[in-house]
C-alpha cells in the first residue's frame, strides 16, 4: 500500500480541493425519512441501521466530489455494539467509493494496548479490523505512546493525525500552558514534525499528521511554519465558526499539506439557510450536494487550495 | 443510582481488599483449551467468541475476591465488531456478579462528541449502551472536554478516572514539563481534585478519580497529599514493576482511596511462576484465583489496605 500522506495529496490534486466531509450522525438531526418508527427512543440497532443508510447516503454524494470522510466514532459507539458493526460498514461503504477513511477515536493507550489499537484500526482493507486509511490519536501519554501506532502506520501505507492545538475554547487550559518560553502544543507540535520527518514520502509529508483547530488562526500559520513536513487536519470550520480566510494558514503554496473537516455544515446542510429553502428533508442529498460544492469554491477562492487543478472528479460532480 | 465512588468504597470494604483486575485479552496467551483451531489467525469472530469465554472465566473465579474489574476495550476493539459485541456481554457477565466495571477506553473528545462518548459508556444496567460503571477519560483537550463526561456521571451515579501521571516510561515528555513551577501532570491533578471536589460523595471521594501510575511512586505519595478528594486508579503493578510498597502512599489512613490494577498478572497467571508450576494450563482458573489472593496479601500487607476489615466475601472465596 502507497505512503498514506501521498495518498492523501494525490486524492486531493485529483479532486482539486481539500475538503474532508465528517461523518457525524446523530438520531435529532436525521432526515424524516431515515428515521426509525421509534424516532430517537428506537431501538439501537434500528438506530445503527438509519446511520448506516445516512452516512452511506452522504458518502455517495461527496464520493465524486472529496478526497475523504471522516467517521466520528463515538455518534456509532454510543449505539452499542450494532453501531459498531455500522461504523465498519460505512467505512467499506466509503473505501469502496475510492474515499480515504480518516476514523475520528483520539485513541491512545501504552505499550501492547497502543499497539493493539494500531492494528485494529490502521490499513485499508483486509490490512485491519475496521479499514481505516488514518487514525486521529491523542498524545498525553508521551512519546513511547506513539511509537507503535508510528510503526503500524508505516508498515502499512497508513497514517495518523495527532492532536496538537484543538478547536474548543478549554483548548488553551493546558495546551497553551507556557514550558521553557513555548506553549505545550508546540511541545507535541515539536515532536510530531520529528514523526513526520522520519516517515515522510514523495510528497514531502509524512505518515503521521497533526490535528490544528480552525477556532485558533494565529497559531495555525505558527504551526504551519514550524511543521513543514506535518500534514494538517483542521476542524472547526463552519459550525464552530472558522472561515475560509482562517484556515489559510494551514496550506502549503502548491495548496496542499491540509484538510478541512465539515461534519454538520454539509450533511445536515437541509438544516440550515440556503439549504433549507431551496432543498428541504426530502431534498437531502443535494443539500449535501451543494454544500459541498460552496465549501469547495470558498477554499479555493480563500486559500492556497485555489492553486489545486481544477480536479476532474469536481468538474464531473456537478450538477 | 447511588454515587460511583460510595459504590467503590463499599466494594472495596466489602471485599476487604483494593485490588482491581484487568481484562485484557490477547490469543496469544489464551489458554491452550480456549483458543479456536485456527489458533491466532483464525476468523475474527471466533477469537471474539474466546475472548468472551476466557474474561468470563477469568470473572467467574474473581468475582467473590475483588470489587472491579477494568476491560480493556482496545484489545476488544482489534477483533472488530464481534470483538464490541463480546465486550458488551464480558461487561454485563461481571455486572450479573456484582462487580464494578470501569472501561479502560481513555475516550476524549469536546462538545457533543464528548456527550455521546459519556451516553454511550457510563452508566450499569439499561443506563447505556455498554453499561460501565466508569470510564477512563483523556484530558489533553481540556477542561470543557471533560465536562460533558463530568455531567453524565453524575447524574447516572457513574465514574471517571482521568489520566493524570501514567505508568510509562515516555509520560515524562510532556506530563513532566513544568509550567511556572509545577509539572503539567500538577495541572491536571489540580482540575481533576477541583472536579472531584465538586461531585464529591459520602465517602468523600468524588464521581471523578485520576488514573497515576504505580511506578512513579514518590509523585504518587505528592498526589495523594495534593487530590484528597480523588479516587485514584493505579496501574503498572507487577508486570510493568510496580510493587505493593510502591502503591502505598496511593491510601488514605482508612485504607480507601486507591484501586491497584493488574491484569496480566492475574489472568495469566498460569504462565509464570510460581503458578505455572502449581496449575499450569488446565488449571489457568486455580492460578487467576491464586494470584489474585496473593495480591491481596501482598496490598494488605504492605499498605493501608491492611486496615480494611477482612472481607466476608474475601474470606469466602478462599480454598
Amino acid at each position: 500500500m502507497e505512503h498514506f500522506a501521498d495518498r492523501l495529496a494525490s486524492s486531493v490534486q485529483r479532486c482539486g480541493n481539500p475538503v474532508l466531509v465528517g461523518l457525524d450522525p446523530r438520531t435529532e438531526n436525521l432526515p424524516e425519512g431515515l428515521l426509525p418508527d421509534g424516532g430517537t427512543s428506537a431501538p439501537l440497532e434500528q438506530l445503527a441501521a438509519a446511520y448506516r443508510a445516512f452516512c452511506q447516503g452522504v458518502i455517495d454524494v461527496v464520493a465524486p466530489l472529496v478526497a475523504a470522510v471522516k467517521p466520528q466514532a463515538a455518534f456509532f459507539e454510543q449505539l452499542g455494539p450494532a453501531g459498531m458493526q455500522a461504523l465498519r460498514d460505512v467505512i467499506r461503504h466509503a473505501a469502496e467509493r475510492r474515499l480515504l477513511v480518516i476514523l475520528d477515536g483520539k485513541r491512545n493507550d501504552i505499550g501492547s494496548t497502543a499497539q493493539a489499537y494500531a492494528e485494529a484500526y490502521l490499513g485499508p482493507g483486509q490490512a485491519s479490523a475496521w479499514g481505516a486509511d488514518a487514525l486521529t490519536v491523542s498524545p498525553y501519554l508521551g512519546d513511547d505512546s506513539l511509537e507503535p501506532f508510528v510503526q503500524v502506520a508505516t508498515d502499512r501505507g497508513a497514517g495518523l493525525f495527532v492532536l496538537v492545538k484543538t478547536s474548543n475554547p478549554g483548548s488553551r487550559r493546558f495546551q497553551d500552558l507556557e514550558f521553557g518560553g513555548q506553549a505545550l502544543y508546540r511541545h507535541v507540535g515539536g515532536m510530531v514534525e520529528q514523526l513526520a520527518q522520519r516517515t515522510h514520502g514523495s510528497s514531502g509529508y509524512g505518515a503521521v499528521g497533526a490535528v490544528v483547530g480552525a477556532t485558533h488562526p494565529e497559531q495555525l500559520l505558527e504551526l504551519r511554519a514550524a511543521m513543514p513536513g506535518t500534514w494538517f487536519l483542521v476542524p472547526g470550520f463552519g459550525a464552530q465558526g472558522g472561515t475560509a480566510r482562517d484556515v489559510a494558514g494551514a496550506f502549503d503554496p502548491r495548496g496542499l499539506g491540509a484538510i478541512v473537516n465539515n461534519s454538520r455544515g454539509i450533511i445536515f446542510a437541509y438544516e440550515r439557510a440556503p439549504y433549507r429553502q431551496r432543498f428541504g428533508n426530502a431534498q437531502w442529498q443535494r443539500a449535501v450536494e451543494a454544500a459541498t460544492l460552496d465549501m469547495i469554491a470558498q477554499l479555493r477562492s480563500d486559500t492556497p487550495a485555489g492553486r489545486l487543478a481544477t480536479g476532474g472528479s469536481a468538474s464531473e460532480g456537478r450538477p
